[in-house]
């Protein structure tokens, strides 16, 4: 055939930071899903769903690179010219979800949702530009018993997907704390809005980046490995050094929280102190360095945050979370602008070797926090609410790396071949009667187990060894075979694959294999059902 | 506040289309969607997933209104300048996937996938920009068996979420037998392809149009009750006429396919006719109206497609699904300009009553067909498939008319209310015990059974009355008070709400209600679980 007679290909590709996901890998998303959800709604959150796209305005401009106009999110203008953009998270939809059926929803309101959000981002290594993520939230929950439910029930979520504890923390701190100390430095006002957000986000790269990245990104900037270079607070020495005071000494003071939570582990007493003495120490080592840095100040009280912050340690302690599960942890800010109050992420502690090599901390899968101004851009009045966003294929390379991924998969078919092309309609009976042998129902129609797949073979049947050769490759544990002979007794043939292929690994001789057919049985057809079943007991792959 | 001062306020509501979904309504989904993967995964077929989008020019333009360039699909370009769409159906991602991958991929290719598709189109009752479908798919099938396999397959599916046999009917023609038709009079060649289409599209819209308006659409066009004007396919009264020929006899036809039907559900004779007389009559009431118009030939095998008919038709027979479950239908032709062969269609023939007031039968929710070229857009080689694309909401919307809707609802929480506000710590412990007390697990940490939620009064907690209320409308069966003077004696109190509600309704004087408490009982903290179980279990509301 000539060139130019055919017709132009089209190049089969998907746009970068976009994945198919196979069949292992979608059992596995669907079982952990399925844990959190379960979790979720033992705690009473429903389950409700909003649609991919809203109105660009109403979603607001909160992402990190939000000083970029449009970026970050994939927008288009619908045909009445108004801007519609994906979602890029859960909560602003909620937001707007909220506001709009405000006179019909009774608050406190308590819904978890799943789906895909999409960033219009440069896509990386383990970084997708359409994402799953899972949340839940309390909206028109004013106290901070929402914020402290939150971050229990995130702990939980870690230890149903198999997360054990001491591998994960959830981190605690308060935006108002932070506020507190930005204003002390001469960040306060309106007009400094945008700095505090580039301060946020540089010190949420702390674990990342470690000080010295930090300190560059609240001064001129950073220029990274690729040569990129992120703009910085402009910050000057004094108000970083006033600043990172309040973070150089995490190490420490993490070392101080291991101790102490040691304690609490032996329900011993610490180098002579009370438990009480300890519970100050520990709050202490967050309170001090905040007053030492705002200067004067010495009541609890006195900081914006920091009485919030002590009440969801309370909360805690009294449910027994404090052993390690949370903590509170200055350092934990969160990058979106939307909080307003307590802010909280999970983090999983267990080492991890990144790109370059190093031995890194896994890091966050999840985070959250209290957003009480967010339903009011739309409605004017304040609706306190507070909740968290789980980072599903995050959390799923987490379990990959633990390998606590139940090694779930489809379960592969019983195949019936095709040995006489004429009588694919007698195949296809046969079928039938073997996939509703195999998967009984009760009285009402009703499936009483999991499926026992039963497929017949669609390919071309001409070449019976491609259908052997299929059987093989989909791991198929039984195939059914029924020749003109068969046909003429009223027979099937029975082939057990699983027990065929462990003889083959035996047997040097494939003559003598072939020959003796050991792994396979001819049984009258009313037989069938019962010899299948037997069989797949036997080797385990049914139910 | 002077109006100036005010921040502007964002309207709070999503872009036409677009909806949001409650716990009820997701709920239902997911359960129907459970059964049918189920079916799925009974016949062998495997979970898979591609994204929301993909390049323009990789999914084709394959829907009705793919005259109008871009219209109909969401695009907009990436940051390469290449064009990229959300999906509009689930069968070109598939192709496309097949084609990147077809060096790993075994044929034949067994998959199924569920998720949202997005359509650019002017949204009207019942017909959403972003609606859920669930494909199954056979790639690298070339016999009609795997076509004859789908349209079973369809039935099941049917049955499986609860629609009744008679309730629906499966309708399979063969487009190569109406191309057929289209070449006699005058259509054939590459450059009639838009009027074919066209024709297809008209004769598609039969059962919803009737003669009258199928006649206008292959003439001139056709305006509908807006005043909207659609094109016609500008065939002449001849030509028209013989197309029609082959539909008019469809009511004619119906009539005997039903007589037959009854003959083989009394396998009985029917009027002095054998079996296989009957047999013939039923294909021949197809055949000999195509025969009449393609003039002369006389031999089903000279007409293209009507021995796979007669192939397809004979699969059904020995599986046993000609009992009217699936039908041959030559006014199945469906929209999509892809399909090559057999097509389906899956019509729930139950009435329902119209936005006119008129009753009209309900009409498809599934269809699909063969399409041997679309992998081949980007191989160059032919990859035989065939499949079908149930439309989610459309099913969802018939089983409430025929009220086969699950009433399952998220079961409403167990509420532990706040009663003294200095002791949240003391109810959150309480709420956790409780939770953990309702919901017990197995040695692997795993739950026993399924969730009963419990949570804590996430409120204002000031006004109690407030709590009272949220749980009623909530629908909580149990509330679970304790004030000092509970703490003090250890015990708890637990109010029965559905015990309650009922003798309410029964008590007129609301005073004498208050003071009997009937529905209420004082409990050592710790019979607190037990007794709740025993409570929900009466109440039928726990598990």
């Amino acid at each position: 055939m000539s060139k130019k007679n055919k017709p132009a290909r089209v190049k089969a590709r998907l746009p970068r930071g976009f994945v198919d996901r196979n069949a292992a890998d979608l059992c596995a998303v669907n079982e952990m899903t399925a844990k959190i959800s379960d979790v979720f709604e033992r705690y009473g959150f429903d389950a409700i769903e909003t649609p991919m796209f809203e109105y660009t305005d109403a979603l607001g401009k909160f992402l990190p690179d939000a000083d970029r106009p449009n970026e970050g999110v994939f927008s288009l203008t619908d045909d009445d010219d108004q801007w519609m953009s994906l979602r890029y998270d859960l909560t602003a939809p909620l937001a707007r979800h909220v506001a709009e059926n405000i006179n019909e929803i009774h608050l406190p309101y308590r819904t978890y949702r799943a789906g895909y959000v999409f960033r219009n981002e440069k896509p990386g290594p383990g970084r997708f530009r359409q994402f799953m993520q899972m949340d839940a939230d309390s909206v028109g929950a004013p106290g901070v018993q929402a914020d402290a439910e939150m971050c229990m029930m995130l702990a939980d979520v870690m230890e149903a997907v198999g997360i054990k504890r001491g591998d994960y923390v959830v981190r605690v701190n308060n935006r108002k704390v932070l506020d507190g100390v930005m204003e002390a430095i001469g960040l306060g006002g309106d007009e400094n809005a945008g700095r505090r957000l580039t301060v946020l986000r540089a010190i949420d790269k702390l674990d990342r980046l470690g000080i010295d990245g930090v300190q560059q990104l609240l001064g001129k900037g950073r220029k990274d490995d690729s040569g990129d270079i992120t703009k910085g607070a402009e910050l000057n020495d004094e108000q970083i050094e006033r600043l990172l005071a309040n973070f150089q000494m995490k190490t420490q003071q993490n070392s101080m929280v291991n101790t102490i939570m040691k304690y609490h582990a032996d329900e011993g007493e610490l180098e002579g102190l009370t438990e009480e003495e300890v519970e100050l120490l520990w709050h202490g080592a967050y309170a001090a360095g905040t007053m030492a840095l705002l200067q004067g100040e010495s009541e609890v009280d006195e900081i914006p945050g920091l009485r919030e912050l002590v009440d969801i340690w309370t909360l805690i302690e009294a449910a027994g979370y404090n052993d390690g599960r949370i903590r509170i942890d200055p350092s934990c800010v969160r990058g979106l602008e939307y909080y307003t109050g307590p802010v909280y992420e999970c983090e999983l502690t267990f080492p991890v070797t990144n790109e370059k090599g190093e031995e890194v901390v896994f890091g966050s899968v999840a985070g959250g926090g209290r957003y009480d101004g967010l339903v009011e851009r739309f409605t004017g009045q304040k609706v306190p609410a507070t909740g968290f966003s789980i980072g599903v294929s995050r959390l799923m390379t987490a379990l990959k790396n633990l390998d606590k991924l139940e090694q779930s998969k489809a379960v592969a078919p019983v195949l019936v071949t095709i040995m006489d092309h004429d009588r694919i309609g007698d195949y296809m009976l046969l079928t039938k009667k073997l996939r509703d042998g195999l998967n009984p129902r009760d009285e009402n129609g009703d499936y009483l187990g999991p499926p026992i797949p039963v497929e017949m073979y669609q390919g071309n049947p001409k070449k019976f060894g491609n259908q052997l050769k299929y059987a093989d490759r989909r791991g198929c544990p039984i195939a059914i075979i029924q020749g003109s002979d068969e046909f003429a007794a009223g027979e099937v043939q029975i082939k057990d694959l699983i027990e065929g292929a462990r003889l083959a690994a035996n047997i040097e001789d494939n003559e003598t294999w072939r020959e003796s057919r050991s792994a396979q049985v001819s049984v009258p057809a009313a037989d069938m059902v019962a010899t299948v079943k037997a069989m797949l007991k036997k080797e385990g792959a049914g139910n």
